[in-house]
């Protein structure tokens, strides 16, 4: 985490020629077939780990050291350059320092070298001499026809290509499989591949990034999408990038039906938005990476655990077609503890069909009863010894067949750790394995295994279930947490879009005044509270009879952005007196702040109607410095200001999507009829809301477009107030009717 | 789900003389040294995991089978009853079916048995028949003086006096250690085990707690608590059958530094069903059972991971003694994964000092950054072959000596799988483990090794840990998730109040007049909003002076709960002729809907001040069957209504108490000055609020007394409404001034 003034983003490196990282490029780069290690000695942690690694996945090709100074590395032939090879190696890992890593790019174009790994930092990550020799480095791999990974990364391993130059430790025994992964930190790659060991999960390709000078996230997303192997893209996000290539390769994820589950860390640090809008305050840099995150129908998680359950779960299984979940056990606290944690996560648990209880209740003792949660209980455990299946494995076959269920998740697959040493037991067990997993290959609907605790799976227990092409999950807990992230994942489907991507920094603010705000709306079709600009007592009587009354009184100027603190609004106004010792009021705040004469712009009085009852919402558009404009939506007052209720959304958005926001809503029965007010035409008010936010972002210049409040009762919708912020620049140049 | 009428709670069959279950006798039950295993033959697989389990804890002693037909059971001689035995055993466990259980009962009478644990099921949780067997047991047992743990329980192991009648799988090895276990879902034993053993934690009473007919969860916290070697309990609640008893327990618990956690479950509807198929018992209310756990200062956990993960920071480290976390890793991906985590938990990462920044730069490569959370980066690992110490280990030094923080989070302590087969590497890593755990040992604040992820310790890993006495935690989610938890526990220390418990049942309700209920709280020294009763429109004018403009005009009847809905309450009255006019419009009102005449107390009328601005609480407190008077506090209005933004708290509770739950509640802004109003007095409010619920718990059968709203503006607090109802009984008897 270097300073933020230093910090360039991701991907962010002019140079890589359009055309060159291909998705065809990047297959041949992720299977070599030969590789050289340049600046390997025997004496080289990285090195080692590079064999160590290759042994993991078995690979069987060309090992190529080259050192200036060493004959022989770990007693292979070494040769002093890349140039010194006989044929070019599909890849070349260059452990060399920095110094010499421009030395060694040029031999590997002159050797024909078309794949380069660079594993030296001190490149962009180090300021600004760093960014400069990152730059050049693209330049000379660009030109001539090289792809790079990195710098600073730490390699990659493909299971299924079997090769891995791969500088990190890698736990043993490694299982190829179904989940691909990207890390914008190697080091923790190390971490992640323990967890998959200890859990029996295979992985296809594992990707350390670094600096994605050339290759970047995006890239790898596209490789994982395009190689048969992966079924499952896990991926841990210190940013994103570059929005607009990154959203687009998840879309592409979506339509290939490949869930993306990202560790996406950066929580804590705190939101960077100026909050001159109510919008920019709730919209933190956090805050609008998750709303993007959801929109991608990228699964965010929070630990490396959730990360591999979950993504193992969508790597080996169906996804359930709905959340109607069967839950089997042998113990009842083990069935709290499941529907504790299926109610946090939405899943129901609904009664079994009469023909289930049926069936299950003939092979449970008397005692117990024959329900969804189902307690087998510890009795049929102790008596589990005469015939291979339990009351759990016929309560299974009794729960798969149930009609009102979409899925079951059992505990009774726990295999011990070594095989039983007296054989009538072992075989009794291996042949209830057997059986278990043809049931859950051949089931009509999902049958997921899950063990009651995130222990290891040992040794015999993994080649049993490896044998018989199952997979555990790891525990209640992880499980059923996994299983919502996977039914949100599906729910999802078919709804992401590509996002725009970074905009140019802010310039100097200007603020609207209110009344050329309410006219930008109105010429959308944007419904607008009436209201009319007068510029004497009289105007403002008279205009107070046209919009109708109650009235507020207020300034109109884009030189007061605060017009409450001046003075500069009057509501709740009646009598034609009253109205005119508010204009009057007002009038004076404007032309005392402003220094404007009456009847100047800058000194504007707008009378507006006024609204009672119904329900004030926000819609804010702010400008994010990665995303470009994010949609806020709320429920006005406190709900926003002090409980940050609030839904995010990058635009554009449809109004489909506006629908998803306010369903998010903690506040939303206060839409629904909540407090004995009359139900909200959510599909209108969803309409209205994505009209504000296509008004903002066809904006030139947008800072900020703010409705607050926006006023609904029932089907009537009403702006009551807007604030429009854009650049300075933007607005002198492109509306001179100001 | 049983009818609510059939389920008894644990703890409530009566018949158990007060002075049987003692702490000394809980002692001796506990730790036994010849055990009679009643029923058992060669075909129980009961009997089969209580000799494996007597085997997992080295246990020594006799082990008599008793059996009316068999002469050996696993090749040892049995006799026909416990009538025959020489002498008798320690401790009787009861295999026999639920038939014969009371025969066997007298048995153990007759031959000098005190202590009998008792597997079958078939009583309390099976229905009316079933509850009347229980009590018979319960008083027969009483009668011989036998302490008697169960029915419908697998029994119970100690580590420390290594015995195991406990008839359930044991994963092995089983660790001894500081945790001790009681839960009310025996089965889910095995579970929790598997998981200690994963992580290498220790324990020392584990115990199956079944229907709790005589030895209750109270009476084996007890046990633990008076227990040296347990440092830590944990719990699996499925209900906290005797609040009384329980808090208690849980106090005593505080006061002796023995932290308690808790999985207890029932979160969710589906929760509480399992709950009350698997023991017969009811299940309260989650939010206030939730709202007792943290008033006892038990740590309430949401997975069997996080239970035993927190218990074994408890029971293996010194809890740290703030909130300043220093972090080093080998990965910035996992100093970020740990800061979002404590970020969550309100755990602060400070900058090191100058002195600790110089020292540890002093062993990093250049590039890297020697700031708090601390990557050391993989540059240290790749290059660690030569020294025993890496740069973490320096770093540790470096830490653990700043003044700045308070404790030290690391990762560098993982120990491979098995010992590297070069021996030089082996002794160079056993060396630094060595030196590592001294580091550990002596350190001046907590330093706490946590794995990256949660994957079982290995058993040379194991080995050398428990070796050391080093405890390493189980991955950085669950690792800062439980430092969170030990935080919060240390923090309430001493808070600790016993609570009332259980309330005999409702009766019919009767709702007291606004007045008499207003007059209540005045004569407590609670301040009320001023108010007049008038019986006249002349009287409510006066009242209306009397008491300051604007006022309120509202029934003030027994008979009306709900004023409004009859026109019963005019708001915002100025002047005499409106005051007049709504005096007219709600006396009639009041006669129209009560019957009653004019003057008649069920037709009063109430002139009441109003008050504009501040912000409205509410302080409402209700009867909960299990745990009696519940105090719920929360912000008026959209917060408590449809966000159900409250804090709820067993009473009594003091001023200090409300403080805190004042600071729970999201909507906390807006008392402390939130949209622009005053800030609020916490402490008055605190102590106001308090007072209300001294006067809800002293009121003769009590149903509900709730303040809404109760204003706050600044300093200024007035009860603007009352609502109390009693039992009609109680109100009848005790206030013949109604």
């Amino acid at each position: 985490m270097s300073a933020a003034s230093d910090s360039v983003p991701r991907g962010a490196t002019a140079g890589t020629p359009a055309g060159l990282v291909t998705p065809q490029r990047l297959a041949e780069f992720f299977a070599p077939r030969s590789l050289a290690l340049v600046g390997a000695s025997d004496t080289s942690g990285w090195a080692r780990f590079i064999l160590a690694a290759s042994s993991a996945v078995g690979y069987s090709g060309p090992l190529l050291p080259v050192h200036p100074r060493h004959d022989t590395v770990f007693g292979l032939p070494a040769v002093p350059s890349l140039r010194d090879l006989a044929e070019p190696p599909d890849l070349a890992f260059v452990l060399a320092p920095t110094a010499a890593v421009t030395e060694v790019l040029e031999d590997a174009a002159a050797a024909g070298i078309r794949n380069v790994v660079v594993l030296a930092s001190g490149y962009r990550e180090a300021g600004r001499a760093g960014r400069e020799l990152e730059a050049d480095l693209v330049a000379r791999a660009a030109s001539h026809g090289i792809v790079l990974l990195g710098p600073n990364c730490l390699g990659f391993l493909n299971t299924g290509a079997k090769v891995a130059p791969f500088a990190l430790t890698v736990p043993l025994p490694l299982t190829p499989g179904p989940v691909g992964i990207a890390l914008q930190s190697g080091a923790l790659s190390s971490a992640l591949l323990a967890f998959a060991r200890s859990q029996a999960i295979g992985v296809s390709t594992v990707a350390s990034l670094g600096n994605e000078a050339m290759i970047s996230t995006s890239d790898v997303l596209d490789y994982l999408i395009a190689d048969e192997q992966t079924k499952v893209i896990c991926l841990f996000l210190e940013e994103i990038g570059d929005p607009a290539s990154f959203s687009a390769a998840a879309q592409r994820a979506d339509q290939a039906g490949k869930p993306i589950v990202a560790l996406k860390v950066g929580v804590s640090q705190a939101g960077q938005q100026a909050a001159l809008a109510h919008t920019g305050a709730v919209a933190g840099d956090d805050a609008v990476a998750d709303a993007a995150l959801r929109q991608l129908n990228i699964i965010r998680v929070a630990s490396i655990e959730e990360l591999l359950t979950t993504a193992s779960l969508l790597g080996y299984q169906q996804v359930p077609r709905g959340r109607r979940m069967g839950v089997l056990t042998a113990s009842g606290g083990a069935c709290d503890i499941i529907a504790d944690r299926a109610s946090a996560e939405g899943i129901e648990i609904p009664s079994f069909a009469d023909s289930t209880t049926e069936a299950i209740a003939a092979h449970l003792p008397s005692f117990a009863a024959a329900r969804n949660p189902l307690d087998v209980t510890g009795y049929v455990l102790a008596n589990a010894r005469t015939s291979p299946l339990t009351a759990i494995d016929h309560a299974l076959d009794a729960a798969l067949a149930d009609p009102g269920l979409d899925f079951v998740i059992f505990t009774g697959f726990t295999v011990p750790e070594a095989r039983p040493a007296d054989e009538r037991l072992a075989e009794l067990l291996e042949s209830r394995i057997g059986w278990l997993a043809e049931r859950v290959r051949t089931a009509p609907i999902p049958a997921i295994p899950l063990s009651l605790t995130c222990v290891d799976i040992g040794p015999y227990a993994r080649d049993q279930l490896l044998g018989h092409d199952v997979h555990l999950i790891s525990g209640m807990d992880l499980g059923v947490e996994a299983i919502g992230n996977a039914l949100r994942w599906q729910e999802r489907r078919g709804t992401v879009r590509q996002l725009p991507g970074r905009r140019p920094p802010l310039r100097a603010p200007a603020a609207w005044s209110e009344a050329r705000a309410r006219s930008l709306l109105d010429g959308a079709g944007i419904p607008v509270v009436p209201g009319q600009l007068a510029h004497s007592a009289d105007e403002a009587v008279a205009a107070a009879h046209a919009v109708g009354r109650p009235v507020a009184v207020k300034i109109s100027s884009a030189a007061i952005t605060h017009k409450s603190d001046v003075g500069g609004v009057v509501i709740g106004l009646h009598g034609d007196d009253e109205i005119r010792a508010a204009y009057a009021r007002v009038a004076a705040a404007a032309v005392s702040t402003t220094g404007a004469i009456a009847g100047d712009p800058a000194g504007e009085v707008l009378v507006t109607a006024m609204r009672n009852g119904g329900v004030e919402v926000l819609a804010g558009v702010t400008v994010d410095p990665n995303f470009g404009p994010v949609l806020a939506v709320g429920l006005g007052g406190v709900l926003v200001e002090v409980l940050s209720d609030v839904s995010l959304r990058v635009l554009p958005v449809g109004a489909d999507e506006v629908a998803r926001m306010l369903g998010e809503l903690r506040g939303l029965p206060l839409l629904t009829g909540a407090r004995g007010a009359a139900p909200a035409d959510l599909d209108a008010l969803a309409k209205v809301i994505a009209g504000i936010a296509d008004v903002a972002v066809a904006l030139p210049g947008l800072q900020a477009l703010e409705v607050n409040p926006l006023w609904v009762s029932g089907d009537q919708i009403e702006a009551l107030d807007v604030l429009v912020v854009t650049d300075e620049i933007a607005d002198e140049e492109g509306e001179p009717d100001r």
